[in-house]
């Protein structure tokens, strides 16, 4: 704290080493279990996380690692990715987080545009990396994230071990006074076109964010919390939960590499999970183990759900089965992710629950901290109305102003980010994103919103999940075709499902054709990869002339 | 938000106008509820503030009001109160909130001290203002909280108007962009000895006090709920409650002059108030209201509790009779206030009711942004064990680093503020303040705690409110003396309560004497005033030579 010049008020940067330390000063006996990669559970605490982050920071320093300077990980969700969060940017370093499931050569392609300097990975995903090796020049070292293993050290001669660095760093090393807007970490957007770019996170904006988003009608992350992060630590630094987690001392659950229904049923019940958070395919996994076991995941309180649409069924089979509140958000890795959440305001607090169940649908209302709007085609400003549709556009104290190294702002020229996204706002402040604007279905010059399709889907009770993709047309340009999985033991036909649209759309908006596949194709973060339906399917409705 | 100079996020200062922007943009239509000096309900929105907060100070800056400038309030909590701490802080100026129960002399001090341009006053405290008016003559404008009052301007000639100052402005005046290290708004403490000093907020340190207090083990204001700050606007920014209501958009109730047991249950019931927030004395008035009228409090859910000592009793009261939860915390002008919150540790949820009553006793934790320690006399840093007492130390983004204009620093030489309370701090992180050191009684050369001497009076089914006060004595020093209320119709002798006090603390630490009077002398802020206390009885045990 600095009081000097003058100053009314003492004034401190915002960094990300004050949440660690804060973790440490006054939660240090809490605990954080962690699956391991190898198997087993690790049971550690934040006084423990924030000494070995010290260490790690202190021995990456020694070896010449500069401030500034990029590191990335290849990881789980585990206990030493987290003490690599708080170590490399404790440190003034950038903890660069990749996700493992990229093609290699957009990971090599990551890699070499970040210019990591070193590699820390997680034991899956070293033969991977050492195949990369050739093509990432510019990385000088990889650090096998464990202790020193010689049957590893087999596969790329020259590993260095994550618990060895922890051993030659100072455990009283002081963290570094950083300037508040110094970059803390980075990731790189998962597009399905063109190369993938960076976002470059500062220690202001990951401590506001961090404030901002755990208000109280944000992730609301206490003390009294056991909080599983099932969004991975590689996505958008699991949409900053270990951030929270660390300011407000909560008991922390990191999951490891089992993320299917039994596994996190079981760490559930075992670690009495209070909070857990994640994209809507995992607590599809998680509801239909939760039916095969028999558990009640009776600790349960909340479920925050992000990064895909929200299947409407979801938050009342929640709700009314086992007691938990789904708590729907929106964000994007330009966003930190935070952008909206969905809880309701006073007025509606007395609504037939129905009534709130239909406002709970929306993404939500931006927290203090970040602004919305809709725009149309020639950028004029929507109305929040409800009906509305524009393309979203956000700013705000954690929403990216220029990519990393791509040259130039990424800003309109008032200063706001486009999403890509259309929404409606509704008069209440509920942003509801109606489609990508690249996955809406253009029929006959009429706009068709894939995710309303698909959420008609899911809510039919022999569906497990469904993807809606826009087909080639010979007539209409694009239709919607509905690709969708059954739920095991159930049976539907095509023509079923289709008069099950009757009076939820229009009718020129239910689907041509439902095809029946036995799992839909899942990226790293657990979204559906539409582009891959499309280009399997998307010219299924070539043979026809008419509808 | 600032998109320029290489910045890869966004970046824009923290400011008080963004505050009220967020409240007009995403929960406009939202009420505030305010209750009148003149009597009877004010209903407006956020919408409504902010359009004359932003009027208010366009208002301003036409009449020559400057970037820093200082405008006094001395009014109650109600709509125009709130208008005006956007309106000034909003508008660059600098909000003056000044305690209306002051000696006219220290109020005079005070408005000398701070150099104050404008004074906004309500009704009730008009007439004592004018008469104020000659000894303070750097006051160039008077302005009456209220509509145009032909009576009002007969008190005070030249007198201006709220309402005609909203209406002079224009609505589309447009925030400044300040630095965040601007000045926003300014408090005096009521300190009982020496001159009073003040602590200059600024921007950022209220943004983030906002933020920081608002987490879930904080205040914790959810748009859902129905906000009543009891206590006062002129006091430390009434707990941050303005600011945070705004950041959340939930409803808020402004209680006005009447403070009394049965107005606030009347209020709690008929606005579905979720959240109070006050000080012990106002909630010991409280209890007793719902005790005659018969009131349930419905939708009160929770209260928040702080400056001055809990009366331990005051937990399972509220918790068993009316289901609310009684949040305890600790702060002072110097700390913006919110300094600790007690909220429980995950490890806690488990434990029996009693044990986790027991620990919710205790002042609290600090939220993150904020770092605690004990020192003993000579500096050094005393352990968390509970039992070691100390000198309470801390710093934080919203801690003062200097008085306004009091020449030099606040500050321990390695930058910590020095609070004059005596605490410890459990293994577990919470602190206890033990008494303030100047109220603390020395005995015998042995510190005796007077908190705890009145907690157990307080205890005692037939005593309403009490405070101990260490008495001159002529063989120990001082001797703890206790000034006792007794409930209405209860009844109970000096030699009953003294029989109380057996094994509930040692022996040499029973007060010599008990002393029955009608009602205890309260500051400005409910606060019992000790200073009064130990002029009356200070010399009772003087004629005594030995115990």
């Amino acid at each position: 704290m600095n009081a000097g010049s003058g100053r009314t008020m003492m004034e401190a940067p915002l960094l990300v080493s004050a949440l660690i330390d804060h973790a440490a000063r006054w939660h240090g006996a809490t605990e954080v279990v962690s699956v391991e990669t190898a198997g087993g559970k690790d049971h550690s605490t934040w006084a423990e996380i924030a000494a070995n982050s010290r260490r790690l920071a202190s021995a990456l320093g020694r070896r010449g690692i500069g401030q500034g300077d990029r590191c990335g990980t290849i990881a789980w969700n585990n206990r030493r990715h987290l003490e690599l969060y708080f170590g490399l940017s404790g440190g003034g370093f950038v903890c660069h987080t990749i996700n493992p499931r990229l093609h290699p050569d957009q990971m090599a392609f990551i890699i070499n545009h970040s210019g990591d300097r070193m590699l820390f990975v997680d034991r899956t995903f070293l033969t991977a990396v050492a195949a990369l090796v050739p093509r990432i020049p510019g990385v000088e070292a990889i650090v096998l994230m464990g202790p020193r293993d010689p049957e590893a050290e087999t596969i790329l001669p020259g590993l260095l071990f994550h618990d060895d660095l922890v051993a030659e760093g100072f455990a009283d090393y002081a963290w570094p006074v950083l300037d508040e807007a110094a970059p803390s970490s980075l990731c790189y957007t998962s597009g399905t076109t063109g190369d993938p770019k960076g976002v470059l996170y500062t220690h202001r904006s990951t401590v506001l964010h961090a404030l901002g988003g755990n208000q109280p009608d944000g992730l609301a992350v206490a003390a009294r919390d056991s909080v599983m992060p099932v969004v991975p630590m590689f996505h958008v630094n699991a949409w900053g939960v270990p951030y929270i987690s660390a300011a407000t001392g909560c008991r922390l659950v990191l999951p490891g590499p089992g993320l299917d229904g039994e596994s996190l049923v079981r760490l559930i019940d075992t670690e009495g999970v209070s909070l857990a958070l994640g994209v809507p395919t995992i607590w599809l996994g998680l509801l239909a183990a939760l039916e095969r076991t028999g558990s009640r995941a009776e600790s349960l309180k909340r479920t925050v759900v992000g990064g895909a649409a929200l299947p409407p069924a979801m938050i009342p089979r929640f709700r009314d089965e086992y007691g938990v509140d789904l708590i729907h958000a929106w964000g994007m890795t330009e966003t930190s992710p935070l952008g909206t959440l969905n809880q309701l305001l006073h007025r509606h607090v007395a609504l037939p629950p129905p009534v709130q169940e239909e406002i709970r649908r929306a993404q939500g209302r931006p927290p203090f901290g970040v602004d919305l709007r809709i725009v149309d085609d020639e950028g004029r400003i929507l109305p929040h109305d409800g009906h509305a549709q524009g393309t979203l556009q956000i700013r705000g104290h954690w929403i990216v102003a220029a990519y990393f190294e791509a040259g130039g702002g990424a800003l309109t020229t008032d200063g706001w980010f486009d999403t890509g996204d259309i929404a409606t706002i509704s008069p209440d402040g509920y942003m509801t994103i109606r489609d990508r604007a690249k996955d809406m279905v253009k029929s006959g010059g009429e706009w068709i919103s894939t995710v309303e399709i698909e959420n008609i889907a899911i809510a039919h009770p022999a569906i497990a999940n469904a993807a809606a993709i826009a087909a080639r047309h010979p007539k209409w340009d694009e239709r919607p075709v509905l690709i969708a999985v059954k739920r095991p033991g159930e049976e539907v036909t095509e023509a079923e499902l289709l008069t099950f649209y009757q009076g939820r759309v229009a009718g020129w908006q239910v689907p041509d054709r439902v095809i029946f596949i036995d799992s839909l194709p899942l990226g790293g973060t657990g979204k559906v990869l539409k582009n891959r339906l499309r280009d399997q399917f998307g010219e299924v409705l070539m043979g026809q002339t008419d509808r």
